[in-house]
């Protein structure tokens, strides 16, 4: 790892550690509590958090909450359309993959106990995809959780103050043995390794996943990447901290 | 039908035959050959046309090209979110009557022996549902078709000129015994008769589906219901035509 | 339309407007309530109607009852054999489309309040094909429900009076221009434009589904297609009539 | 096994060794090749046998056709309406079950040789349940099958002569300790033993299935039903061969 | 049947009415309450038996328990390896078969009555498969239900004494006219006829399937097929006998 | 993280960073290529390579190999026994997972190139789960990978070596704050942080798997447990490579 080609560069132009464009939309669509447009670049998530006064019957009488979260690409989302997985009657094992580490990522935001017995349903719905679209789905879903838990307070659902910290998540890979961060989609197809990292607003990991199908890495190569991850999240918190500090943008009950 | 309480008035203050306002914006995602947000009042729905360059084996070695359509909502979308039919393993019969109706108007605004042995993906995913998500539906994929042919022309994948004169769908219903046009949930969900018209730019009928589930009607009102559906039609075919005269809105092969 | 050419023949030699041979025999089958083999011609299906004495969750504690439909096609009615949908795990587009069509149209022959909170399921089974099978299916299965209704009043389990006029369905369509009544498959494979109408004996319309995939239709040829119609449904209702003139064909409890 | 109520009767005053009355008729439906519907007492069955001149893949080039056989009961054949298997995406253990059986019974009257690569698909619907229905359908399927290969032979699209000598088939139970021919659904769900036989018209056996549920039985049990079955089936197979003198109910090619 | 070729041998080299050596180990793995390996041959199947203090509800009120069944054979069991039925979506038909004539076989081993409203499990998992793999499923089911009751007892949850005499099972074919005990792989796939018998430690027969689709069968040969199966019968539940008469393999509660 | 209780200890007695006892067993079924039987303490997992000498549609002419795994959990090697998949008709979220990092990291363990255009299938079929189902799963098969390359490269399929070095996974986790090594279910399920870490006998990573769902970790942590993890690692994979210094277990071709 000591000598690179020294004219190594990004297709868009990015420095090796730089995002690509931000953008948190608020109160995207009216109907669930929290709906959010977040946008990586050419990545584009809708992202809402619908509320439900009860909860599965795995938490029923447990004073608890509980939240779910589901993950799809819509069949033009990509460069060739993807059949509807609702006509295949399958979900493929890749959708479960991602909608269960948005549902854990997310579980980390809430404090169950102080939810009460009231049902969160995460929504990432991809409408562009150009890689991190499951980063992107995590970013955006915690500003939406925000404002659900918000709406549940002002209906007065709520027992306590279930928000925590946000949580925000980043990709970041090794190509041509460089680490870059927040790979678009033709970087992510040709890195040899990839590493997804949620992380909180106090620094904490809530996941980290790395692989390297392509190639292996060390430990040095994983320090080297978290650091990256790590400067990518900060600045995605300070978007979410940012946009939330608005008022809630649509009508409380 | 002859005396009716003189001061009925639209819960959004519209005339009984007035549209909703209807935006339709081309270019919407950057992937499908055709994309467009069509929105009639706070329904709005994401059209996309996806060719391929090969027909379904039934239509192998015919000559002629095909064009199918998938509606979805999201789960989201509406005032209570819905199951994710993907989830369910089950496509509900209200999504497959929906899809069935879209694909037959859409062939009526595409020959398909000038297309060649090329098909045409319609999907129209529903971002936010308040009525009429069928018919804008309807009316927004036309604007995508016409740019996906557009697509497929400027690829040389075309051997004729397939597109046929705009195709645009209403609602009309029947409430408390008045006929009123372009009905949002609000009032589909109370309506004694609903009819949805999809007529082409000549003004002929591609299809028309009235039901009276709560009701029934004669001739007379179908007549009236048809007369304020076509003030509609046109006014919808209008910003169809109006939207397609700037040119297609992303790059061409 | 002004000219046809003068000898335009329909191959089975009846006038434009003529209906196929109409039969309906009652107490087809001994298990349900209402069993019913209706025949247009060449099309015969079983239409049953099984009573239950509960509602569906939806329904429940609302002093309503409610009816629902199932149709579909044994695999040996169509010339070319079928694949069973039980044995694909999934039901087609069209089948849901059919079953939804019957369902709204019986329910407009029912009134559930006076119903109390029973269920009718509906089954149209065609046990041979050969078009027009939605409007047969919805011509027998009024006279089955008709005969659900007199077994559940003889049980003691109806509060009211539910049973509405007669409902009856029938297609038109136009071939080589001219409107012809009742499609059998060979008509209706050729058909530009095709109509299904639904209407009460009272010559309401319950439901009318024009569809011009292979052309268009105006104004003036929908009149044309809706006056042929009512002349084949008045028929159709009469013999509905007729045949329930007859007492209930089985052992009342 | 000694002594008996010497009263016992059966429920219809059917001597213990007595077959309900048999019907069988040819050309039921027209569509296809075979269609025959059969009827043991009140259990009636639609046996058709369609023709395809192909084979699945596993026996392409192998010179050799095959028969296969699906089984299902129509919802409203039973006493209590059963859910429809093709809307509950599941085929239960028993419609498997029982059209496994009717394969394995129907193939060994044929030889897959002389039939040449074509495949006869027995499609066996119940229309009217009341216990036989797996043995009706057997008996009634040879029928139409022997019409299907007369067909397929009328076309020219047999090599040899496949049809072998009849096939039929009876169940016989314990009942109070009695064996008795032919049980109907009230008989069948008190029996102690159950035993469906399926026979050559050269005496042979194809199949024996019995079962002890609700009790076990012994060789001397097992060889006094076994006599029984033998004189029911001698019957069912004259019946078959009776009816199979008239000629092909249908058109040839 | 008078002449055979006198050198006729068995591949394995046993004699006609020999059976494969036969072991059962209980105790197999911890969890469930009844757990054995058993083995016929290269044969093996892991046979569980899990409790559950609860029945089903068409079994609910009834003060009666249930005994149910399910056989798989893992993807690797067989030569060439199978796909994995999860993954399609779909049970094969001779699971489900198999599946229910161990339900019945073993439901013919326990009291209903004795067992109380409790359900047991009854898995038959195949890890490696060569012939008899239903046979061996219930031989070595028996062995895990007798555990299973000695744990629910020992728990004070069954009020009786539910456990009857063993059952045990064996397979039985006919091969070049010869009548063989027993079948492997490569005998069971060219065997003219296949008889599997179910019997009780007195000698009762529980369930005889005897199927002949390469061939047919007299009473004679059914004769001769049931003698060598109640000799092997006889030996198997020997070996059922034998084991049990160690004590409980695991911890009781 | 400075302060413990000092009295901690394991409920098996191990060292923090002790593994429990591992056996790996090769030839332990006989049909597919490779047969493996791992087992880390009570966690007990069949893992079988079985060949296929071609490739999928995606791979086809490409000169390249594939492998894929599939994971699965029999009904009772659980505590309490889970619903069969196969008849549920769904695979979990969770299987689907697991099947995915097992391909991912088997893949890591094999040159696609010199394996030239075969498939191997992994099955990881759990007979006892007691925590690291998954870690046993990879370092099980990687052994049963070499034992079918080892057959398949006897069988003149192979083009080049595809083997490449040992891939053993383990679990590590944070429980009361203490870092502890491979963990059975009782401490997997109060685990505050668990991580799965698939690492190379040349100490590469391959995958590493961090949840914090009910904590967070940092830095610190998380090298403490990629520590202790890489200690288990090397014993894994010397355990894999005494064991492969026995010749080939079964038959070659």
């Amino acid at each position: 790892m000591t000598e690179f080609n020294s004219d190594f560069r990004r297709a868009d132009g990015r420095a090796l550690d730089e995002m690509r464009k931000v953008t948190i939309t608020r109160g995207f669509t009216d109907n669930p509590a929290g709906s959010v447009l977040v946008t990586f670049g050419n990545t584009r998530v809708m992202c809402t958090a619908s509320v439900e006064q009860s909860v599965p019957r795995f938490k029923r009488d447990s004073g608890e909450g509980w939240l779910t979260a589901e993950y799809s690409m819509l069949p033009a989302s990509t460069h060739e359309r993807m059949p509807r997985e609702s006509m295949k009657g399958k979900v493929k094992g890749r959708t479960h993959e991602i909608s269960r580490l948005i549902g854990r990522s997310l579980r980390a935001a809430v404090d169950l106990k102080e939810l009460g017995e009231n049902t969160i349903n995460i929504d990432c719905d991809v409408l562009q995809a150009d890689g991190g679209t499951r980063t992107a789905s995590i970013t955006g879903a915690y500003v939406a959780l925000a404002d659900a838990l918000t709406y549940l307070h002002a209906a007065g659902a709520v027992p306590g103050t279930p928000l925590k910290a946000p949580v925000a998540a980043v990709s970041v890979g090794i190509i041509d043995g460089r680490v870059c961060l927040d790979l678009p989609y033709e970087e992510d197809s040709r890195a040899e390794v990839d590493l997804n990292v949620v992380m909180t607003a106090e620094g904490k990991f809530v996941e980290i996943q790395g692989t390297g199908e392509e190639g292996t890495f060390d430990r040095v190569q994983l320090n080297q990447m978290l650091d990256s991850a790590e400067k990518g999240l900060r600045e995605l918190i300070a978007v979410q901290q940012e946009v939330l500090r608005a008022p809630y943008p649509g009508k409380l009950p």
